[in-house]
């Protein structure tokens, strides 16, 4: 069974310091709601990623908290899978509805981090990793340069390459009032920037952000669904979710991830479609070498051709021929307030295959796909979505 | 579509200072897989249940971490929702497979308390409550002494009667190898026991416990299930959730938890039988006030009638004549390792269907309810499961 997105709404994303968890929830939830032209009390089940509200402010049960604060009437639940928390909440409205018990799901994404000090977040960030990973030290900074020396050294992939990434999307970025950074980035001030963990530098790696963006997910049969007919409706069709080792110590690669490939193979499966198919794409770039490896796991690119294409400047908005990586900026500068990216990706992709994005749209988007990646890649969320037109 | 639950399984509950969280989830999972007569790797799906892990130990993603544990291949996902996350993880497990995307589900509910410090765990514990509860210093045997005392006040309800919730509890939980307190308790002993927060005393308060439970959830078209129709199979007829306001504050009654009753008239809706159908129930009595509110809440008792019943011992085993009422011990006597509580109060029912719960065995059990709340009443989710026999 299919489902349409009747409704899509990301926040600004930035440091939100005079907005409250609740706020931002509000602003995200009823626009979508506004955006389906239907009301809270219609909703059946409300499905709310995020990961850190217990340790960062001490206030779990957030599907009731927020089914409050939005005035629904329905249940609520609360989906953590570290990073990939928003993907995950709507993969479970996507079971919900193809259940049969719930026809019509919003799914919250939301994070708010940085009413936090940074050694507290860095520290609760790591509830991701494995529990050696934690008790020796180590930061995603740190896992993620791992897999970076890997990736070059096994296919000579330079610093600029990586760089050249955050370059794009801060380019992207600049185009989209929402992102956290709408400032252009040069390749020489990406690589002077500050190391941060050796070869990933300060341009490298995205922010700390707060954010929340929200979807309204029907059943294709449904009566309201049937009236929104002619909105140009998007569809989900494809939602699959892939899980790996905890720890990089643990896997029998350094060079690709493995819940990646396999949820987008399932995905692409699912979907009848292809890597050739796909228009526009948003992929988890929590750093440069993330959104690399997407490339070439989710299939876009054999295995070590990707920095090739980057440098070739092929993913970028206004020259890419056909499929157009991170628009909205991504994670790197758009931001990554973590539970809400993965909400925040399908509503770009909404957004796009709507053609509601302005500056920003990527010409003739059709099909779109949403990655959402938790922790070093122990899970993965793929997405893939369809137009009508 | 109505699902089989082909294992379960429940470890020892109680101060487990010796056992991980990770070795109380692997005892928990390999014991329902065996009881299916499974293996871990035919498993396509992993829901956990589990509140404090972030919280207490800084650990989250805890989907893949056990999955990693387990040997599972599978997506794996964590629900929260404060002392309901078992039962939730329950209901995702139906959703999950009544979507059609996952054929054989393992639910795990699990939480490792004891090795935290006391003010750190009612800490934690607060994050179910709501911002101003938590502000003002609340805490639940707090909450829900103002619950008591209302009850009191409109209907006479003692003190007395609340203690005798407590002194069935532990009378069935001696029966129990199982359960966190094996020793019977005398009114008299309950009676002169700690006053704790007014009226409620220490043998009105559920412990703080470790301890997990698992269950394999499967399609009744299942091929693998067809081959297990003859050891009687458990058919879970009816899951429903249903959701409140988080403070007690924001409620129009404090004599009744109105998601219990939402969920148990959904509940019994959906299985198509009445309360009176019941032959054993496993109740969230965290409180015992909590078992008297859901006694009359779930219909078993109309309101204001449930003392009586207590007082005439019509929900002890041995003594009832039909429903026997937290034949395990409950949450009072058997133990409240939160996130496992919603698992455990499914596989115990199970045991009890299947008639291989020993000295606590209920006659003739045949449909039985399980009833799981998170917070103090914003969260209630119901199961009612059926024997073939």
């Amino acid at each position: 069974m299919n489902i349409t997105i009747t409704g899509a709404f990301a926040t600004k994303f930035g440091e939100l310091w005079s907005s409250s968890p609740r706020s931002l929830a509000k602003t995200a939830a009823t626009e979508a709601i506004k955006d389906a032209a239907t009301e809270p009390l219609s909703i059946d089940a409300l499905f709310v990623g995020n990961m850190l509200s217990g340790m960062l402010g001490g206030q779990e049960h957030l599907g009731a908290f927020f089914r409050e604060e939005l005035g629904l009437s329905c249940p609520a639940f609360k989906i953590e899978g570290a990073c990939a928390s928003g993907g995950l909440a709507v993969h479970m409205g996507v079971l919900a509805i193809r259940s049969g018990m719930y026809n019509r799901v919003l799914v919250l994404g939301i994070e708010k981090m940085t009413d936090h000090k940074p050694e507290d977040i860095a520290r609760a960030l790591m509830g991701a990793g494995s529990e050696g990973e934690r008790i020796s030290g180590a930061t995603f900074p740190g896992l993620y340069a791992i897999l970076a020396r890997s990736h070059m050294d096994m296919f000579g992939t330079k610093e600029e390459d990586l760089a050249m990434i955050a370059v794009k999307n801060h380019f992207h970025a600049v185009k989209n009032p929402k992102a956290h950074f709408q400032t252009l980035l040069t390749l020489e001030k990406a690589m002077r920037s500050t190391c941060i963990t050796d070869p990933l530098k300060l341009y490298d790696c995205s922010p700390i952000s707060d954010g929340a963006a929200a979807v309204l997910l029907e059943s294709n049969n449904s009566k309201h669904n049937k009236t929104h007919a002619n909105k140009n409706p998007v569809t989900i069709i494809a939602s699959q979710v892939a899980t790996d080792s905890l720890g990089l110590a643990e896997r029998t690669s350094l060079i690709e991830l493995s819940a990646t490939k396999q949820a987008s193979r399932c995905a692409f499966k699912e979907a009848k479609v292809s890597p050739a198919d796909i228009d526009v794409a948003e992929v988890h770039d929590c750093f440069t070498i993330a959104e690399l490896l997407a490339m070439e796991d989710i299939g876009f690119y054999t295995k070590g051709n990707a920095a090739e294409a980057i440098r070739k400047k092929e993913t970028t908005l206004g020259i890419s021929k056909k499929l157009v990586i991170n628009p909205s900026g991504g994670l790197k500068a758009c931001g990554h307030p973590v539970g809400a990216t993965g909400v925040k990706q399908i509503v770009e992709i909404v957004d796009q295959l709507r053609n509601r994005c302005g500056e920003r749209q990527v010409n003739h988007a059709h099909i779109g796909l949403t990655h959402n990646v938790g922790g070093s890649g122990a899970t993965a969320v793929v997405h893939i979505l369809r137009s009508k037109k």
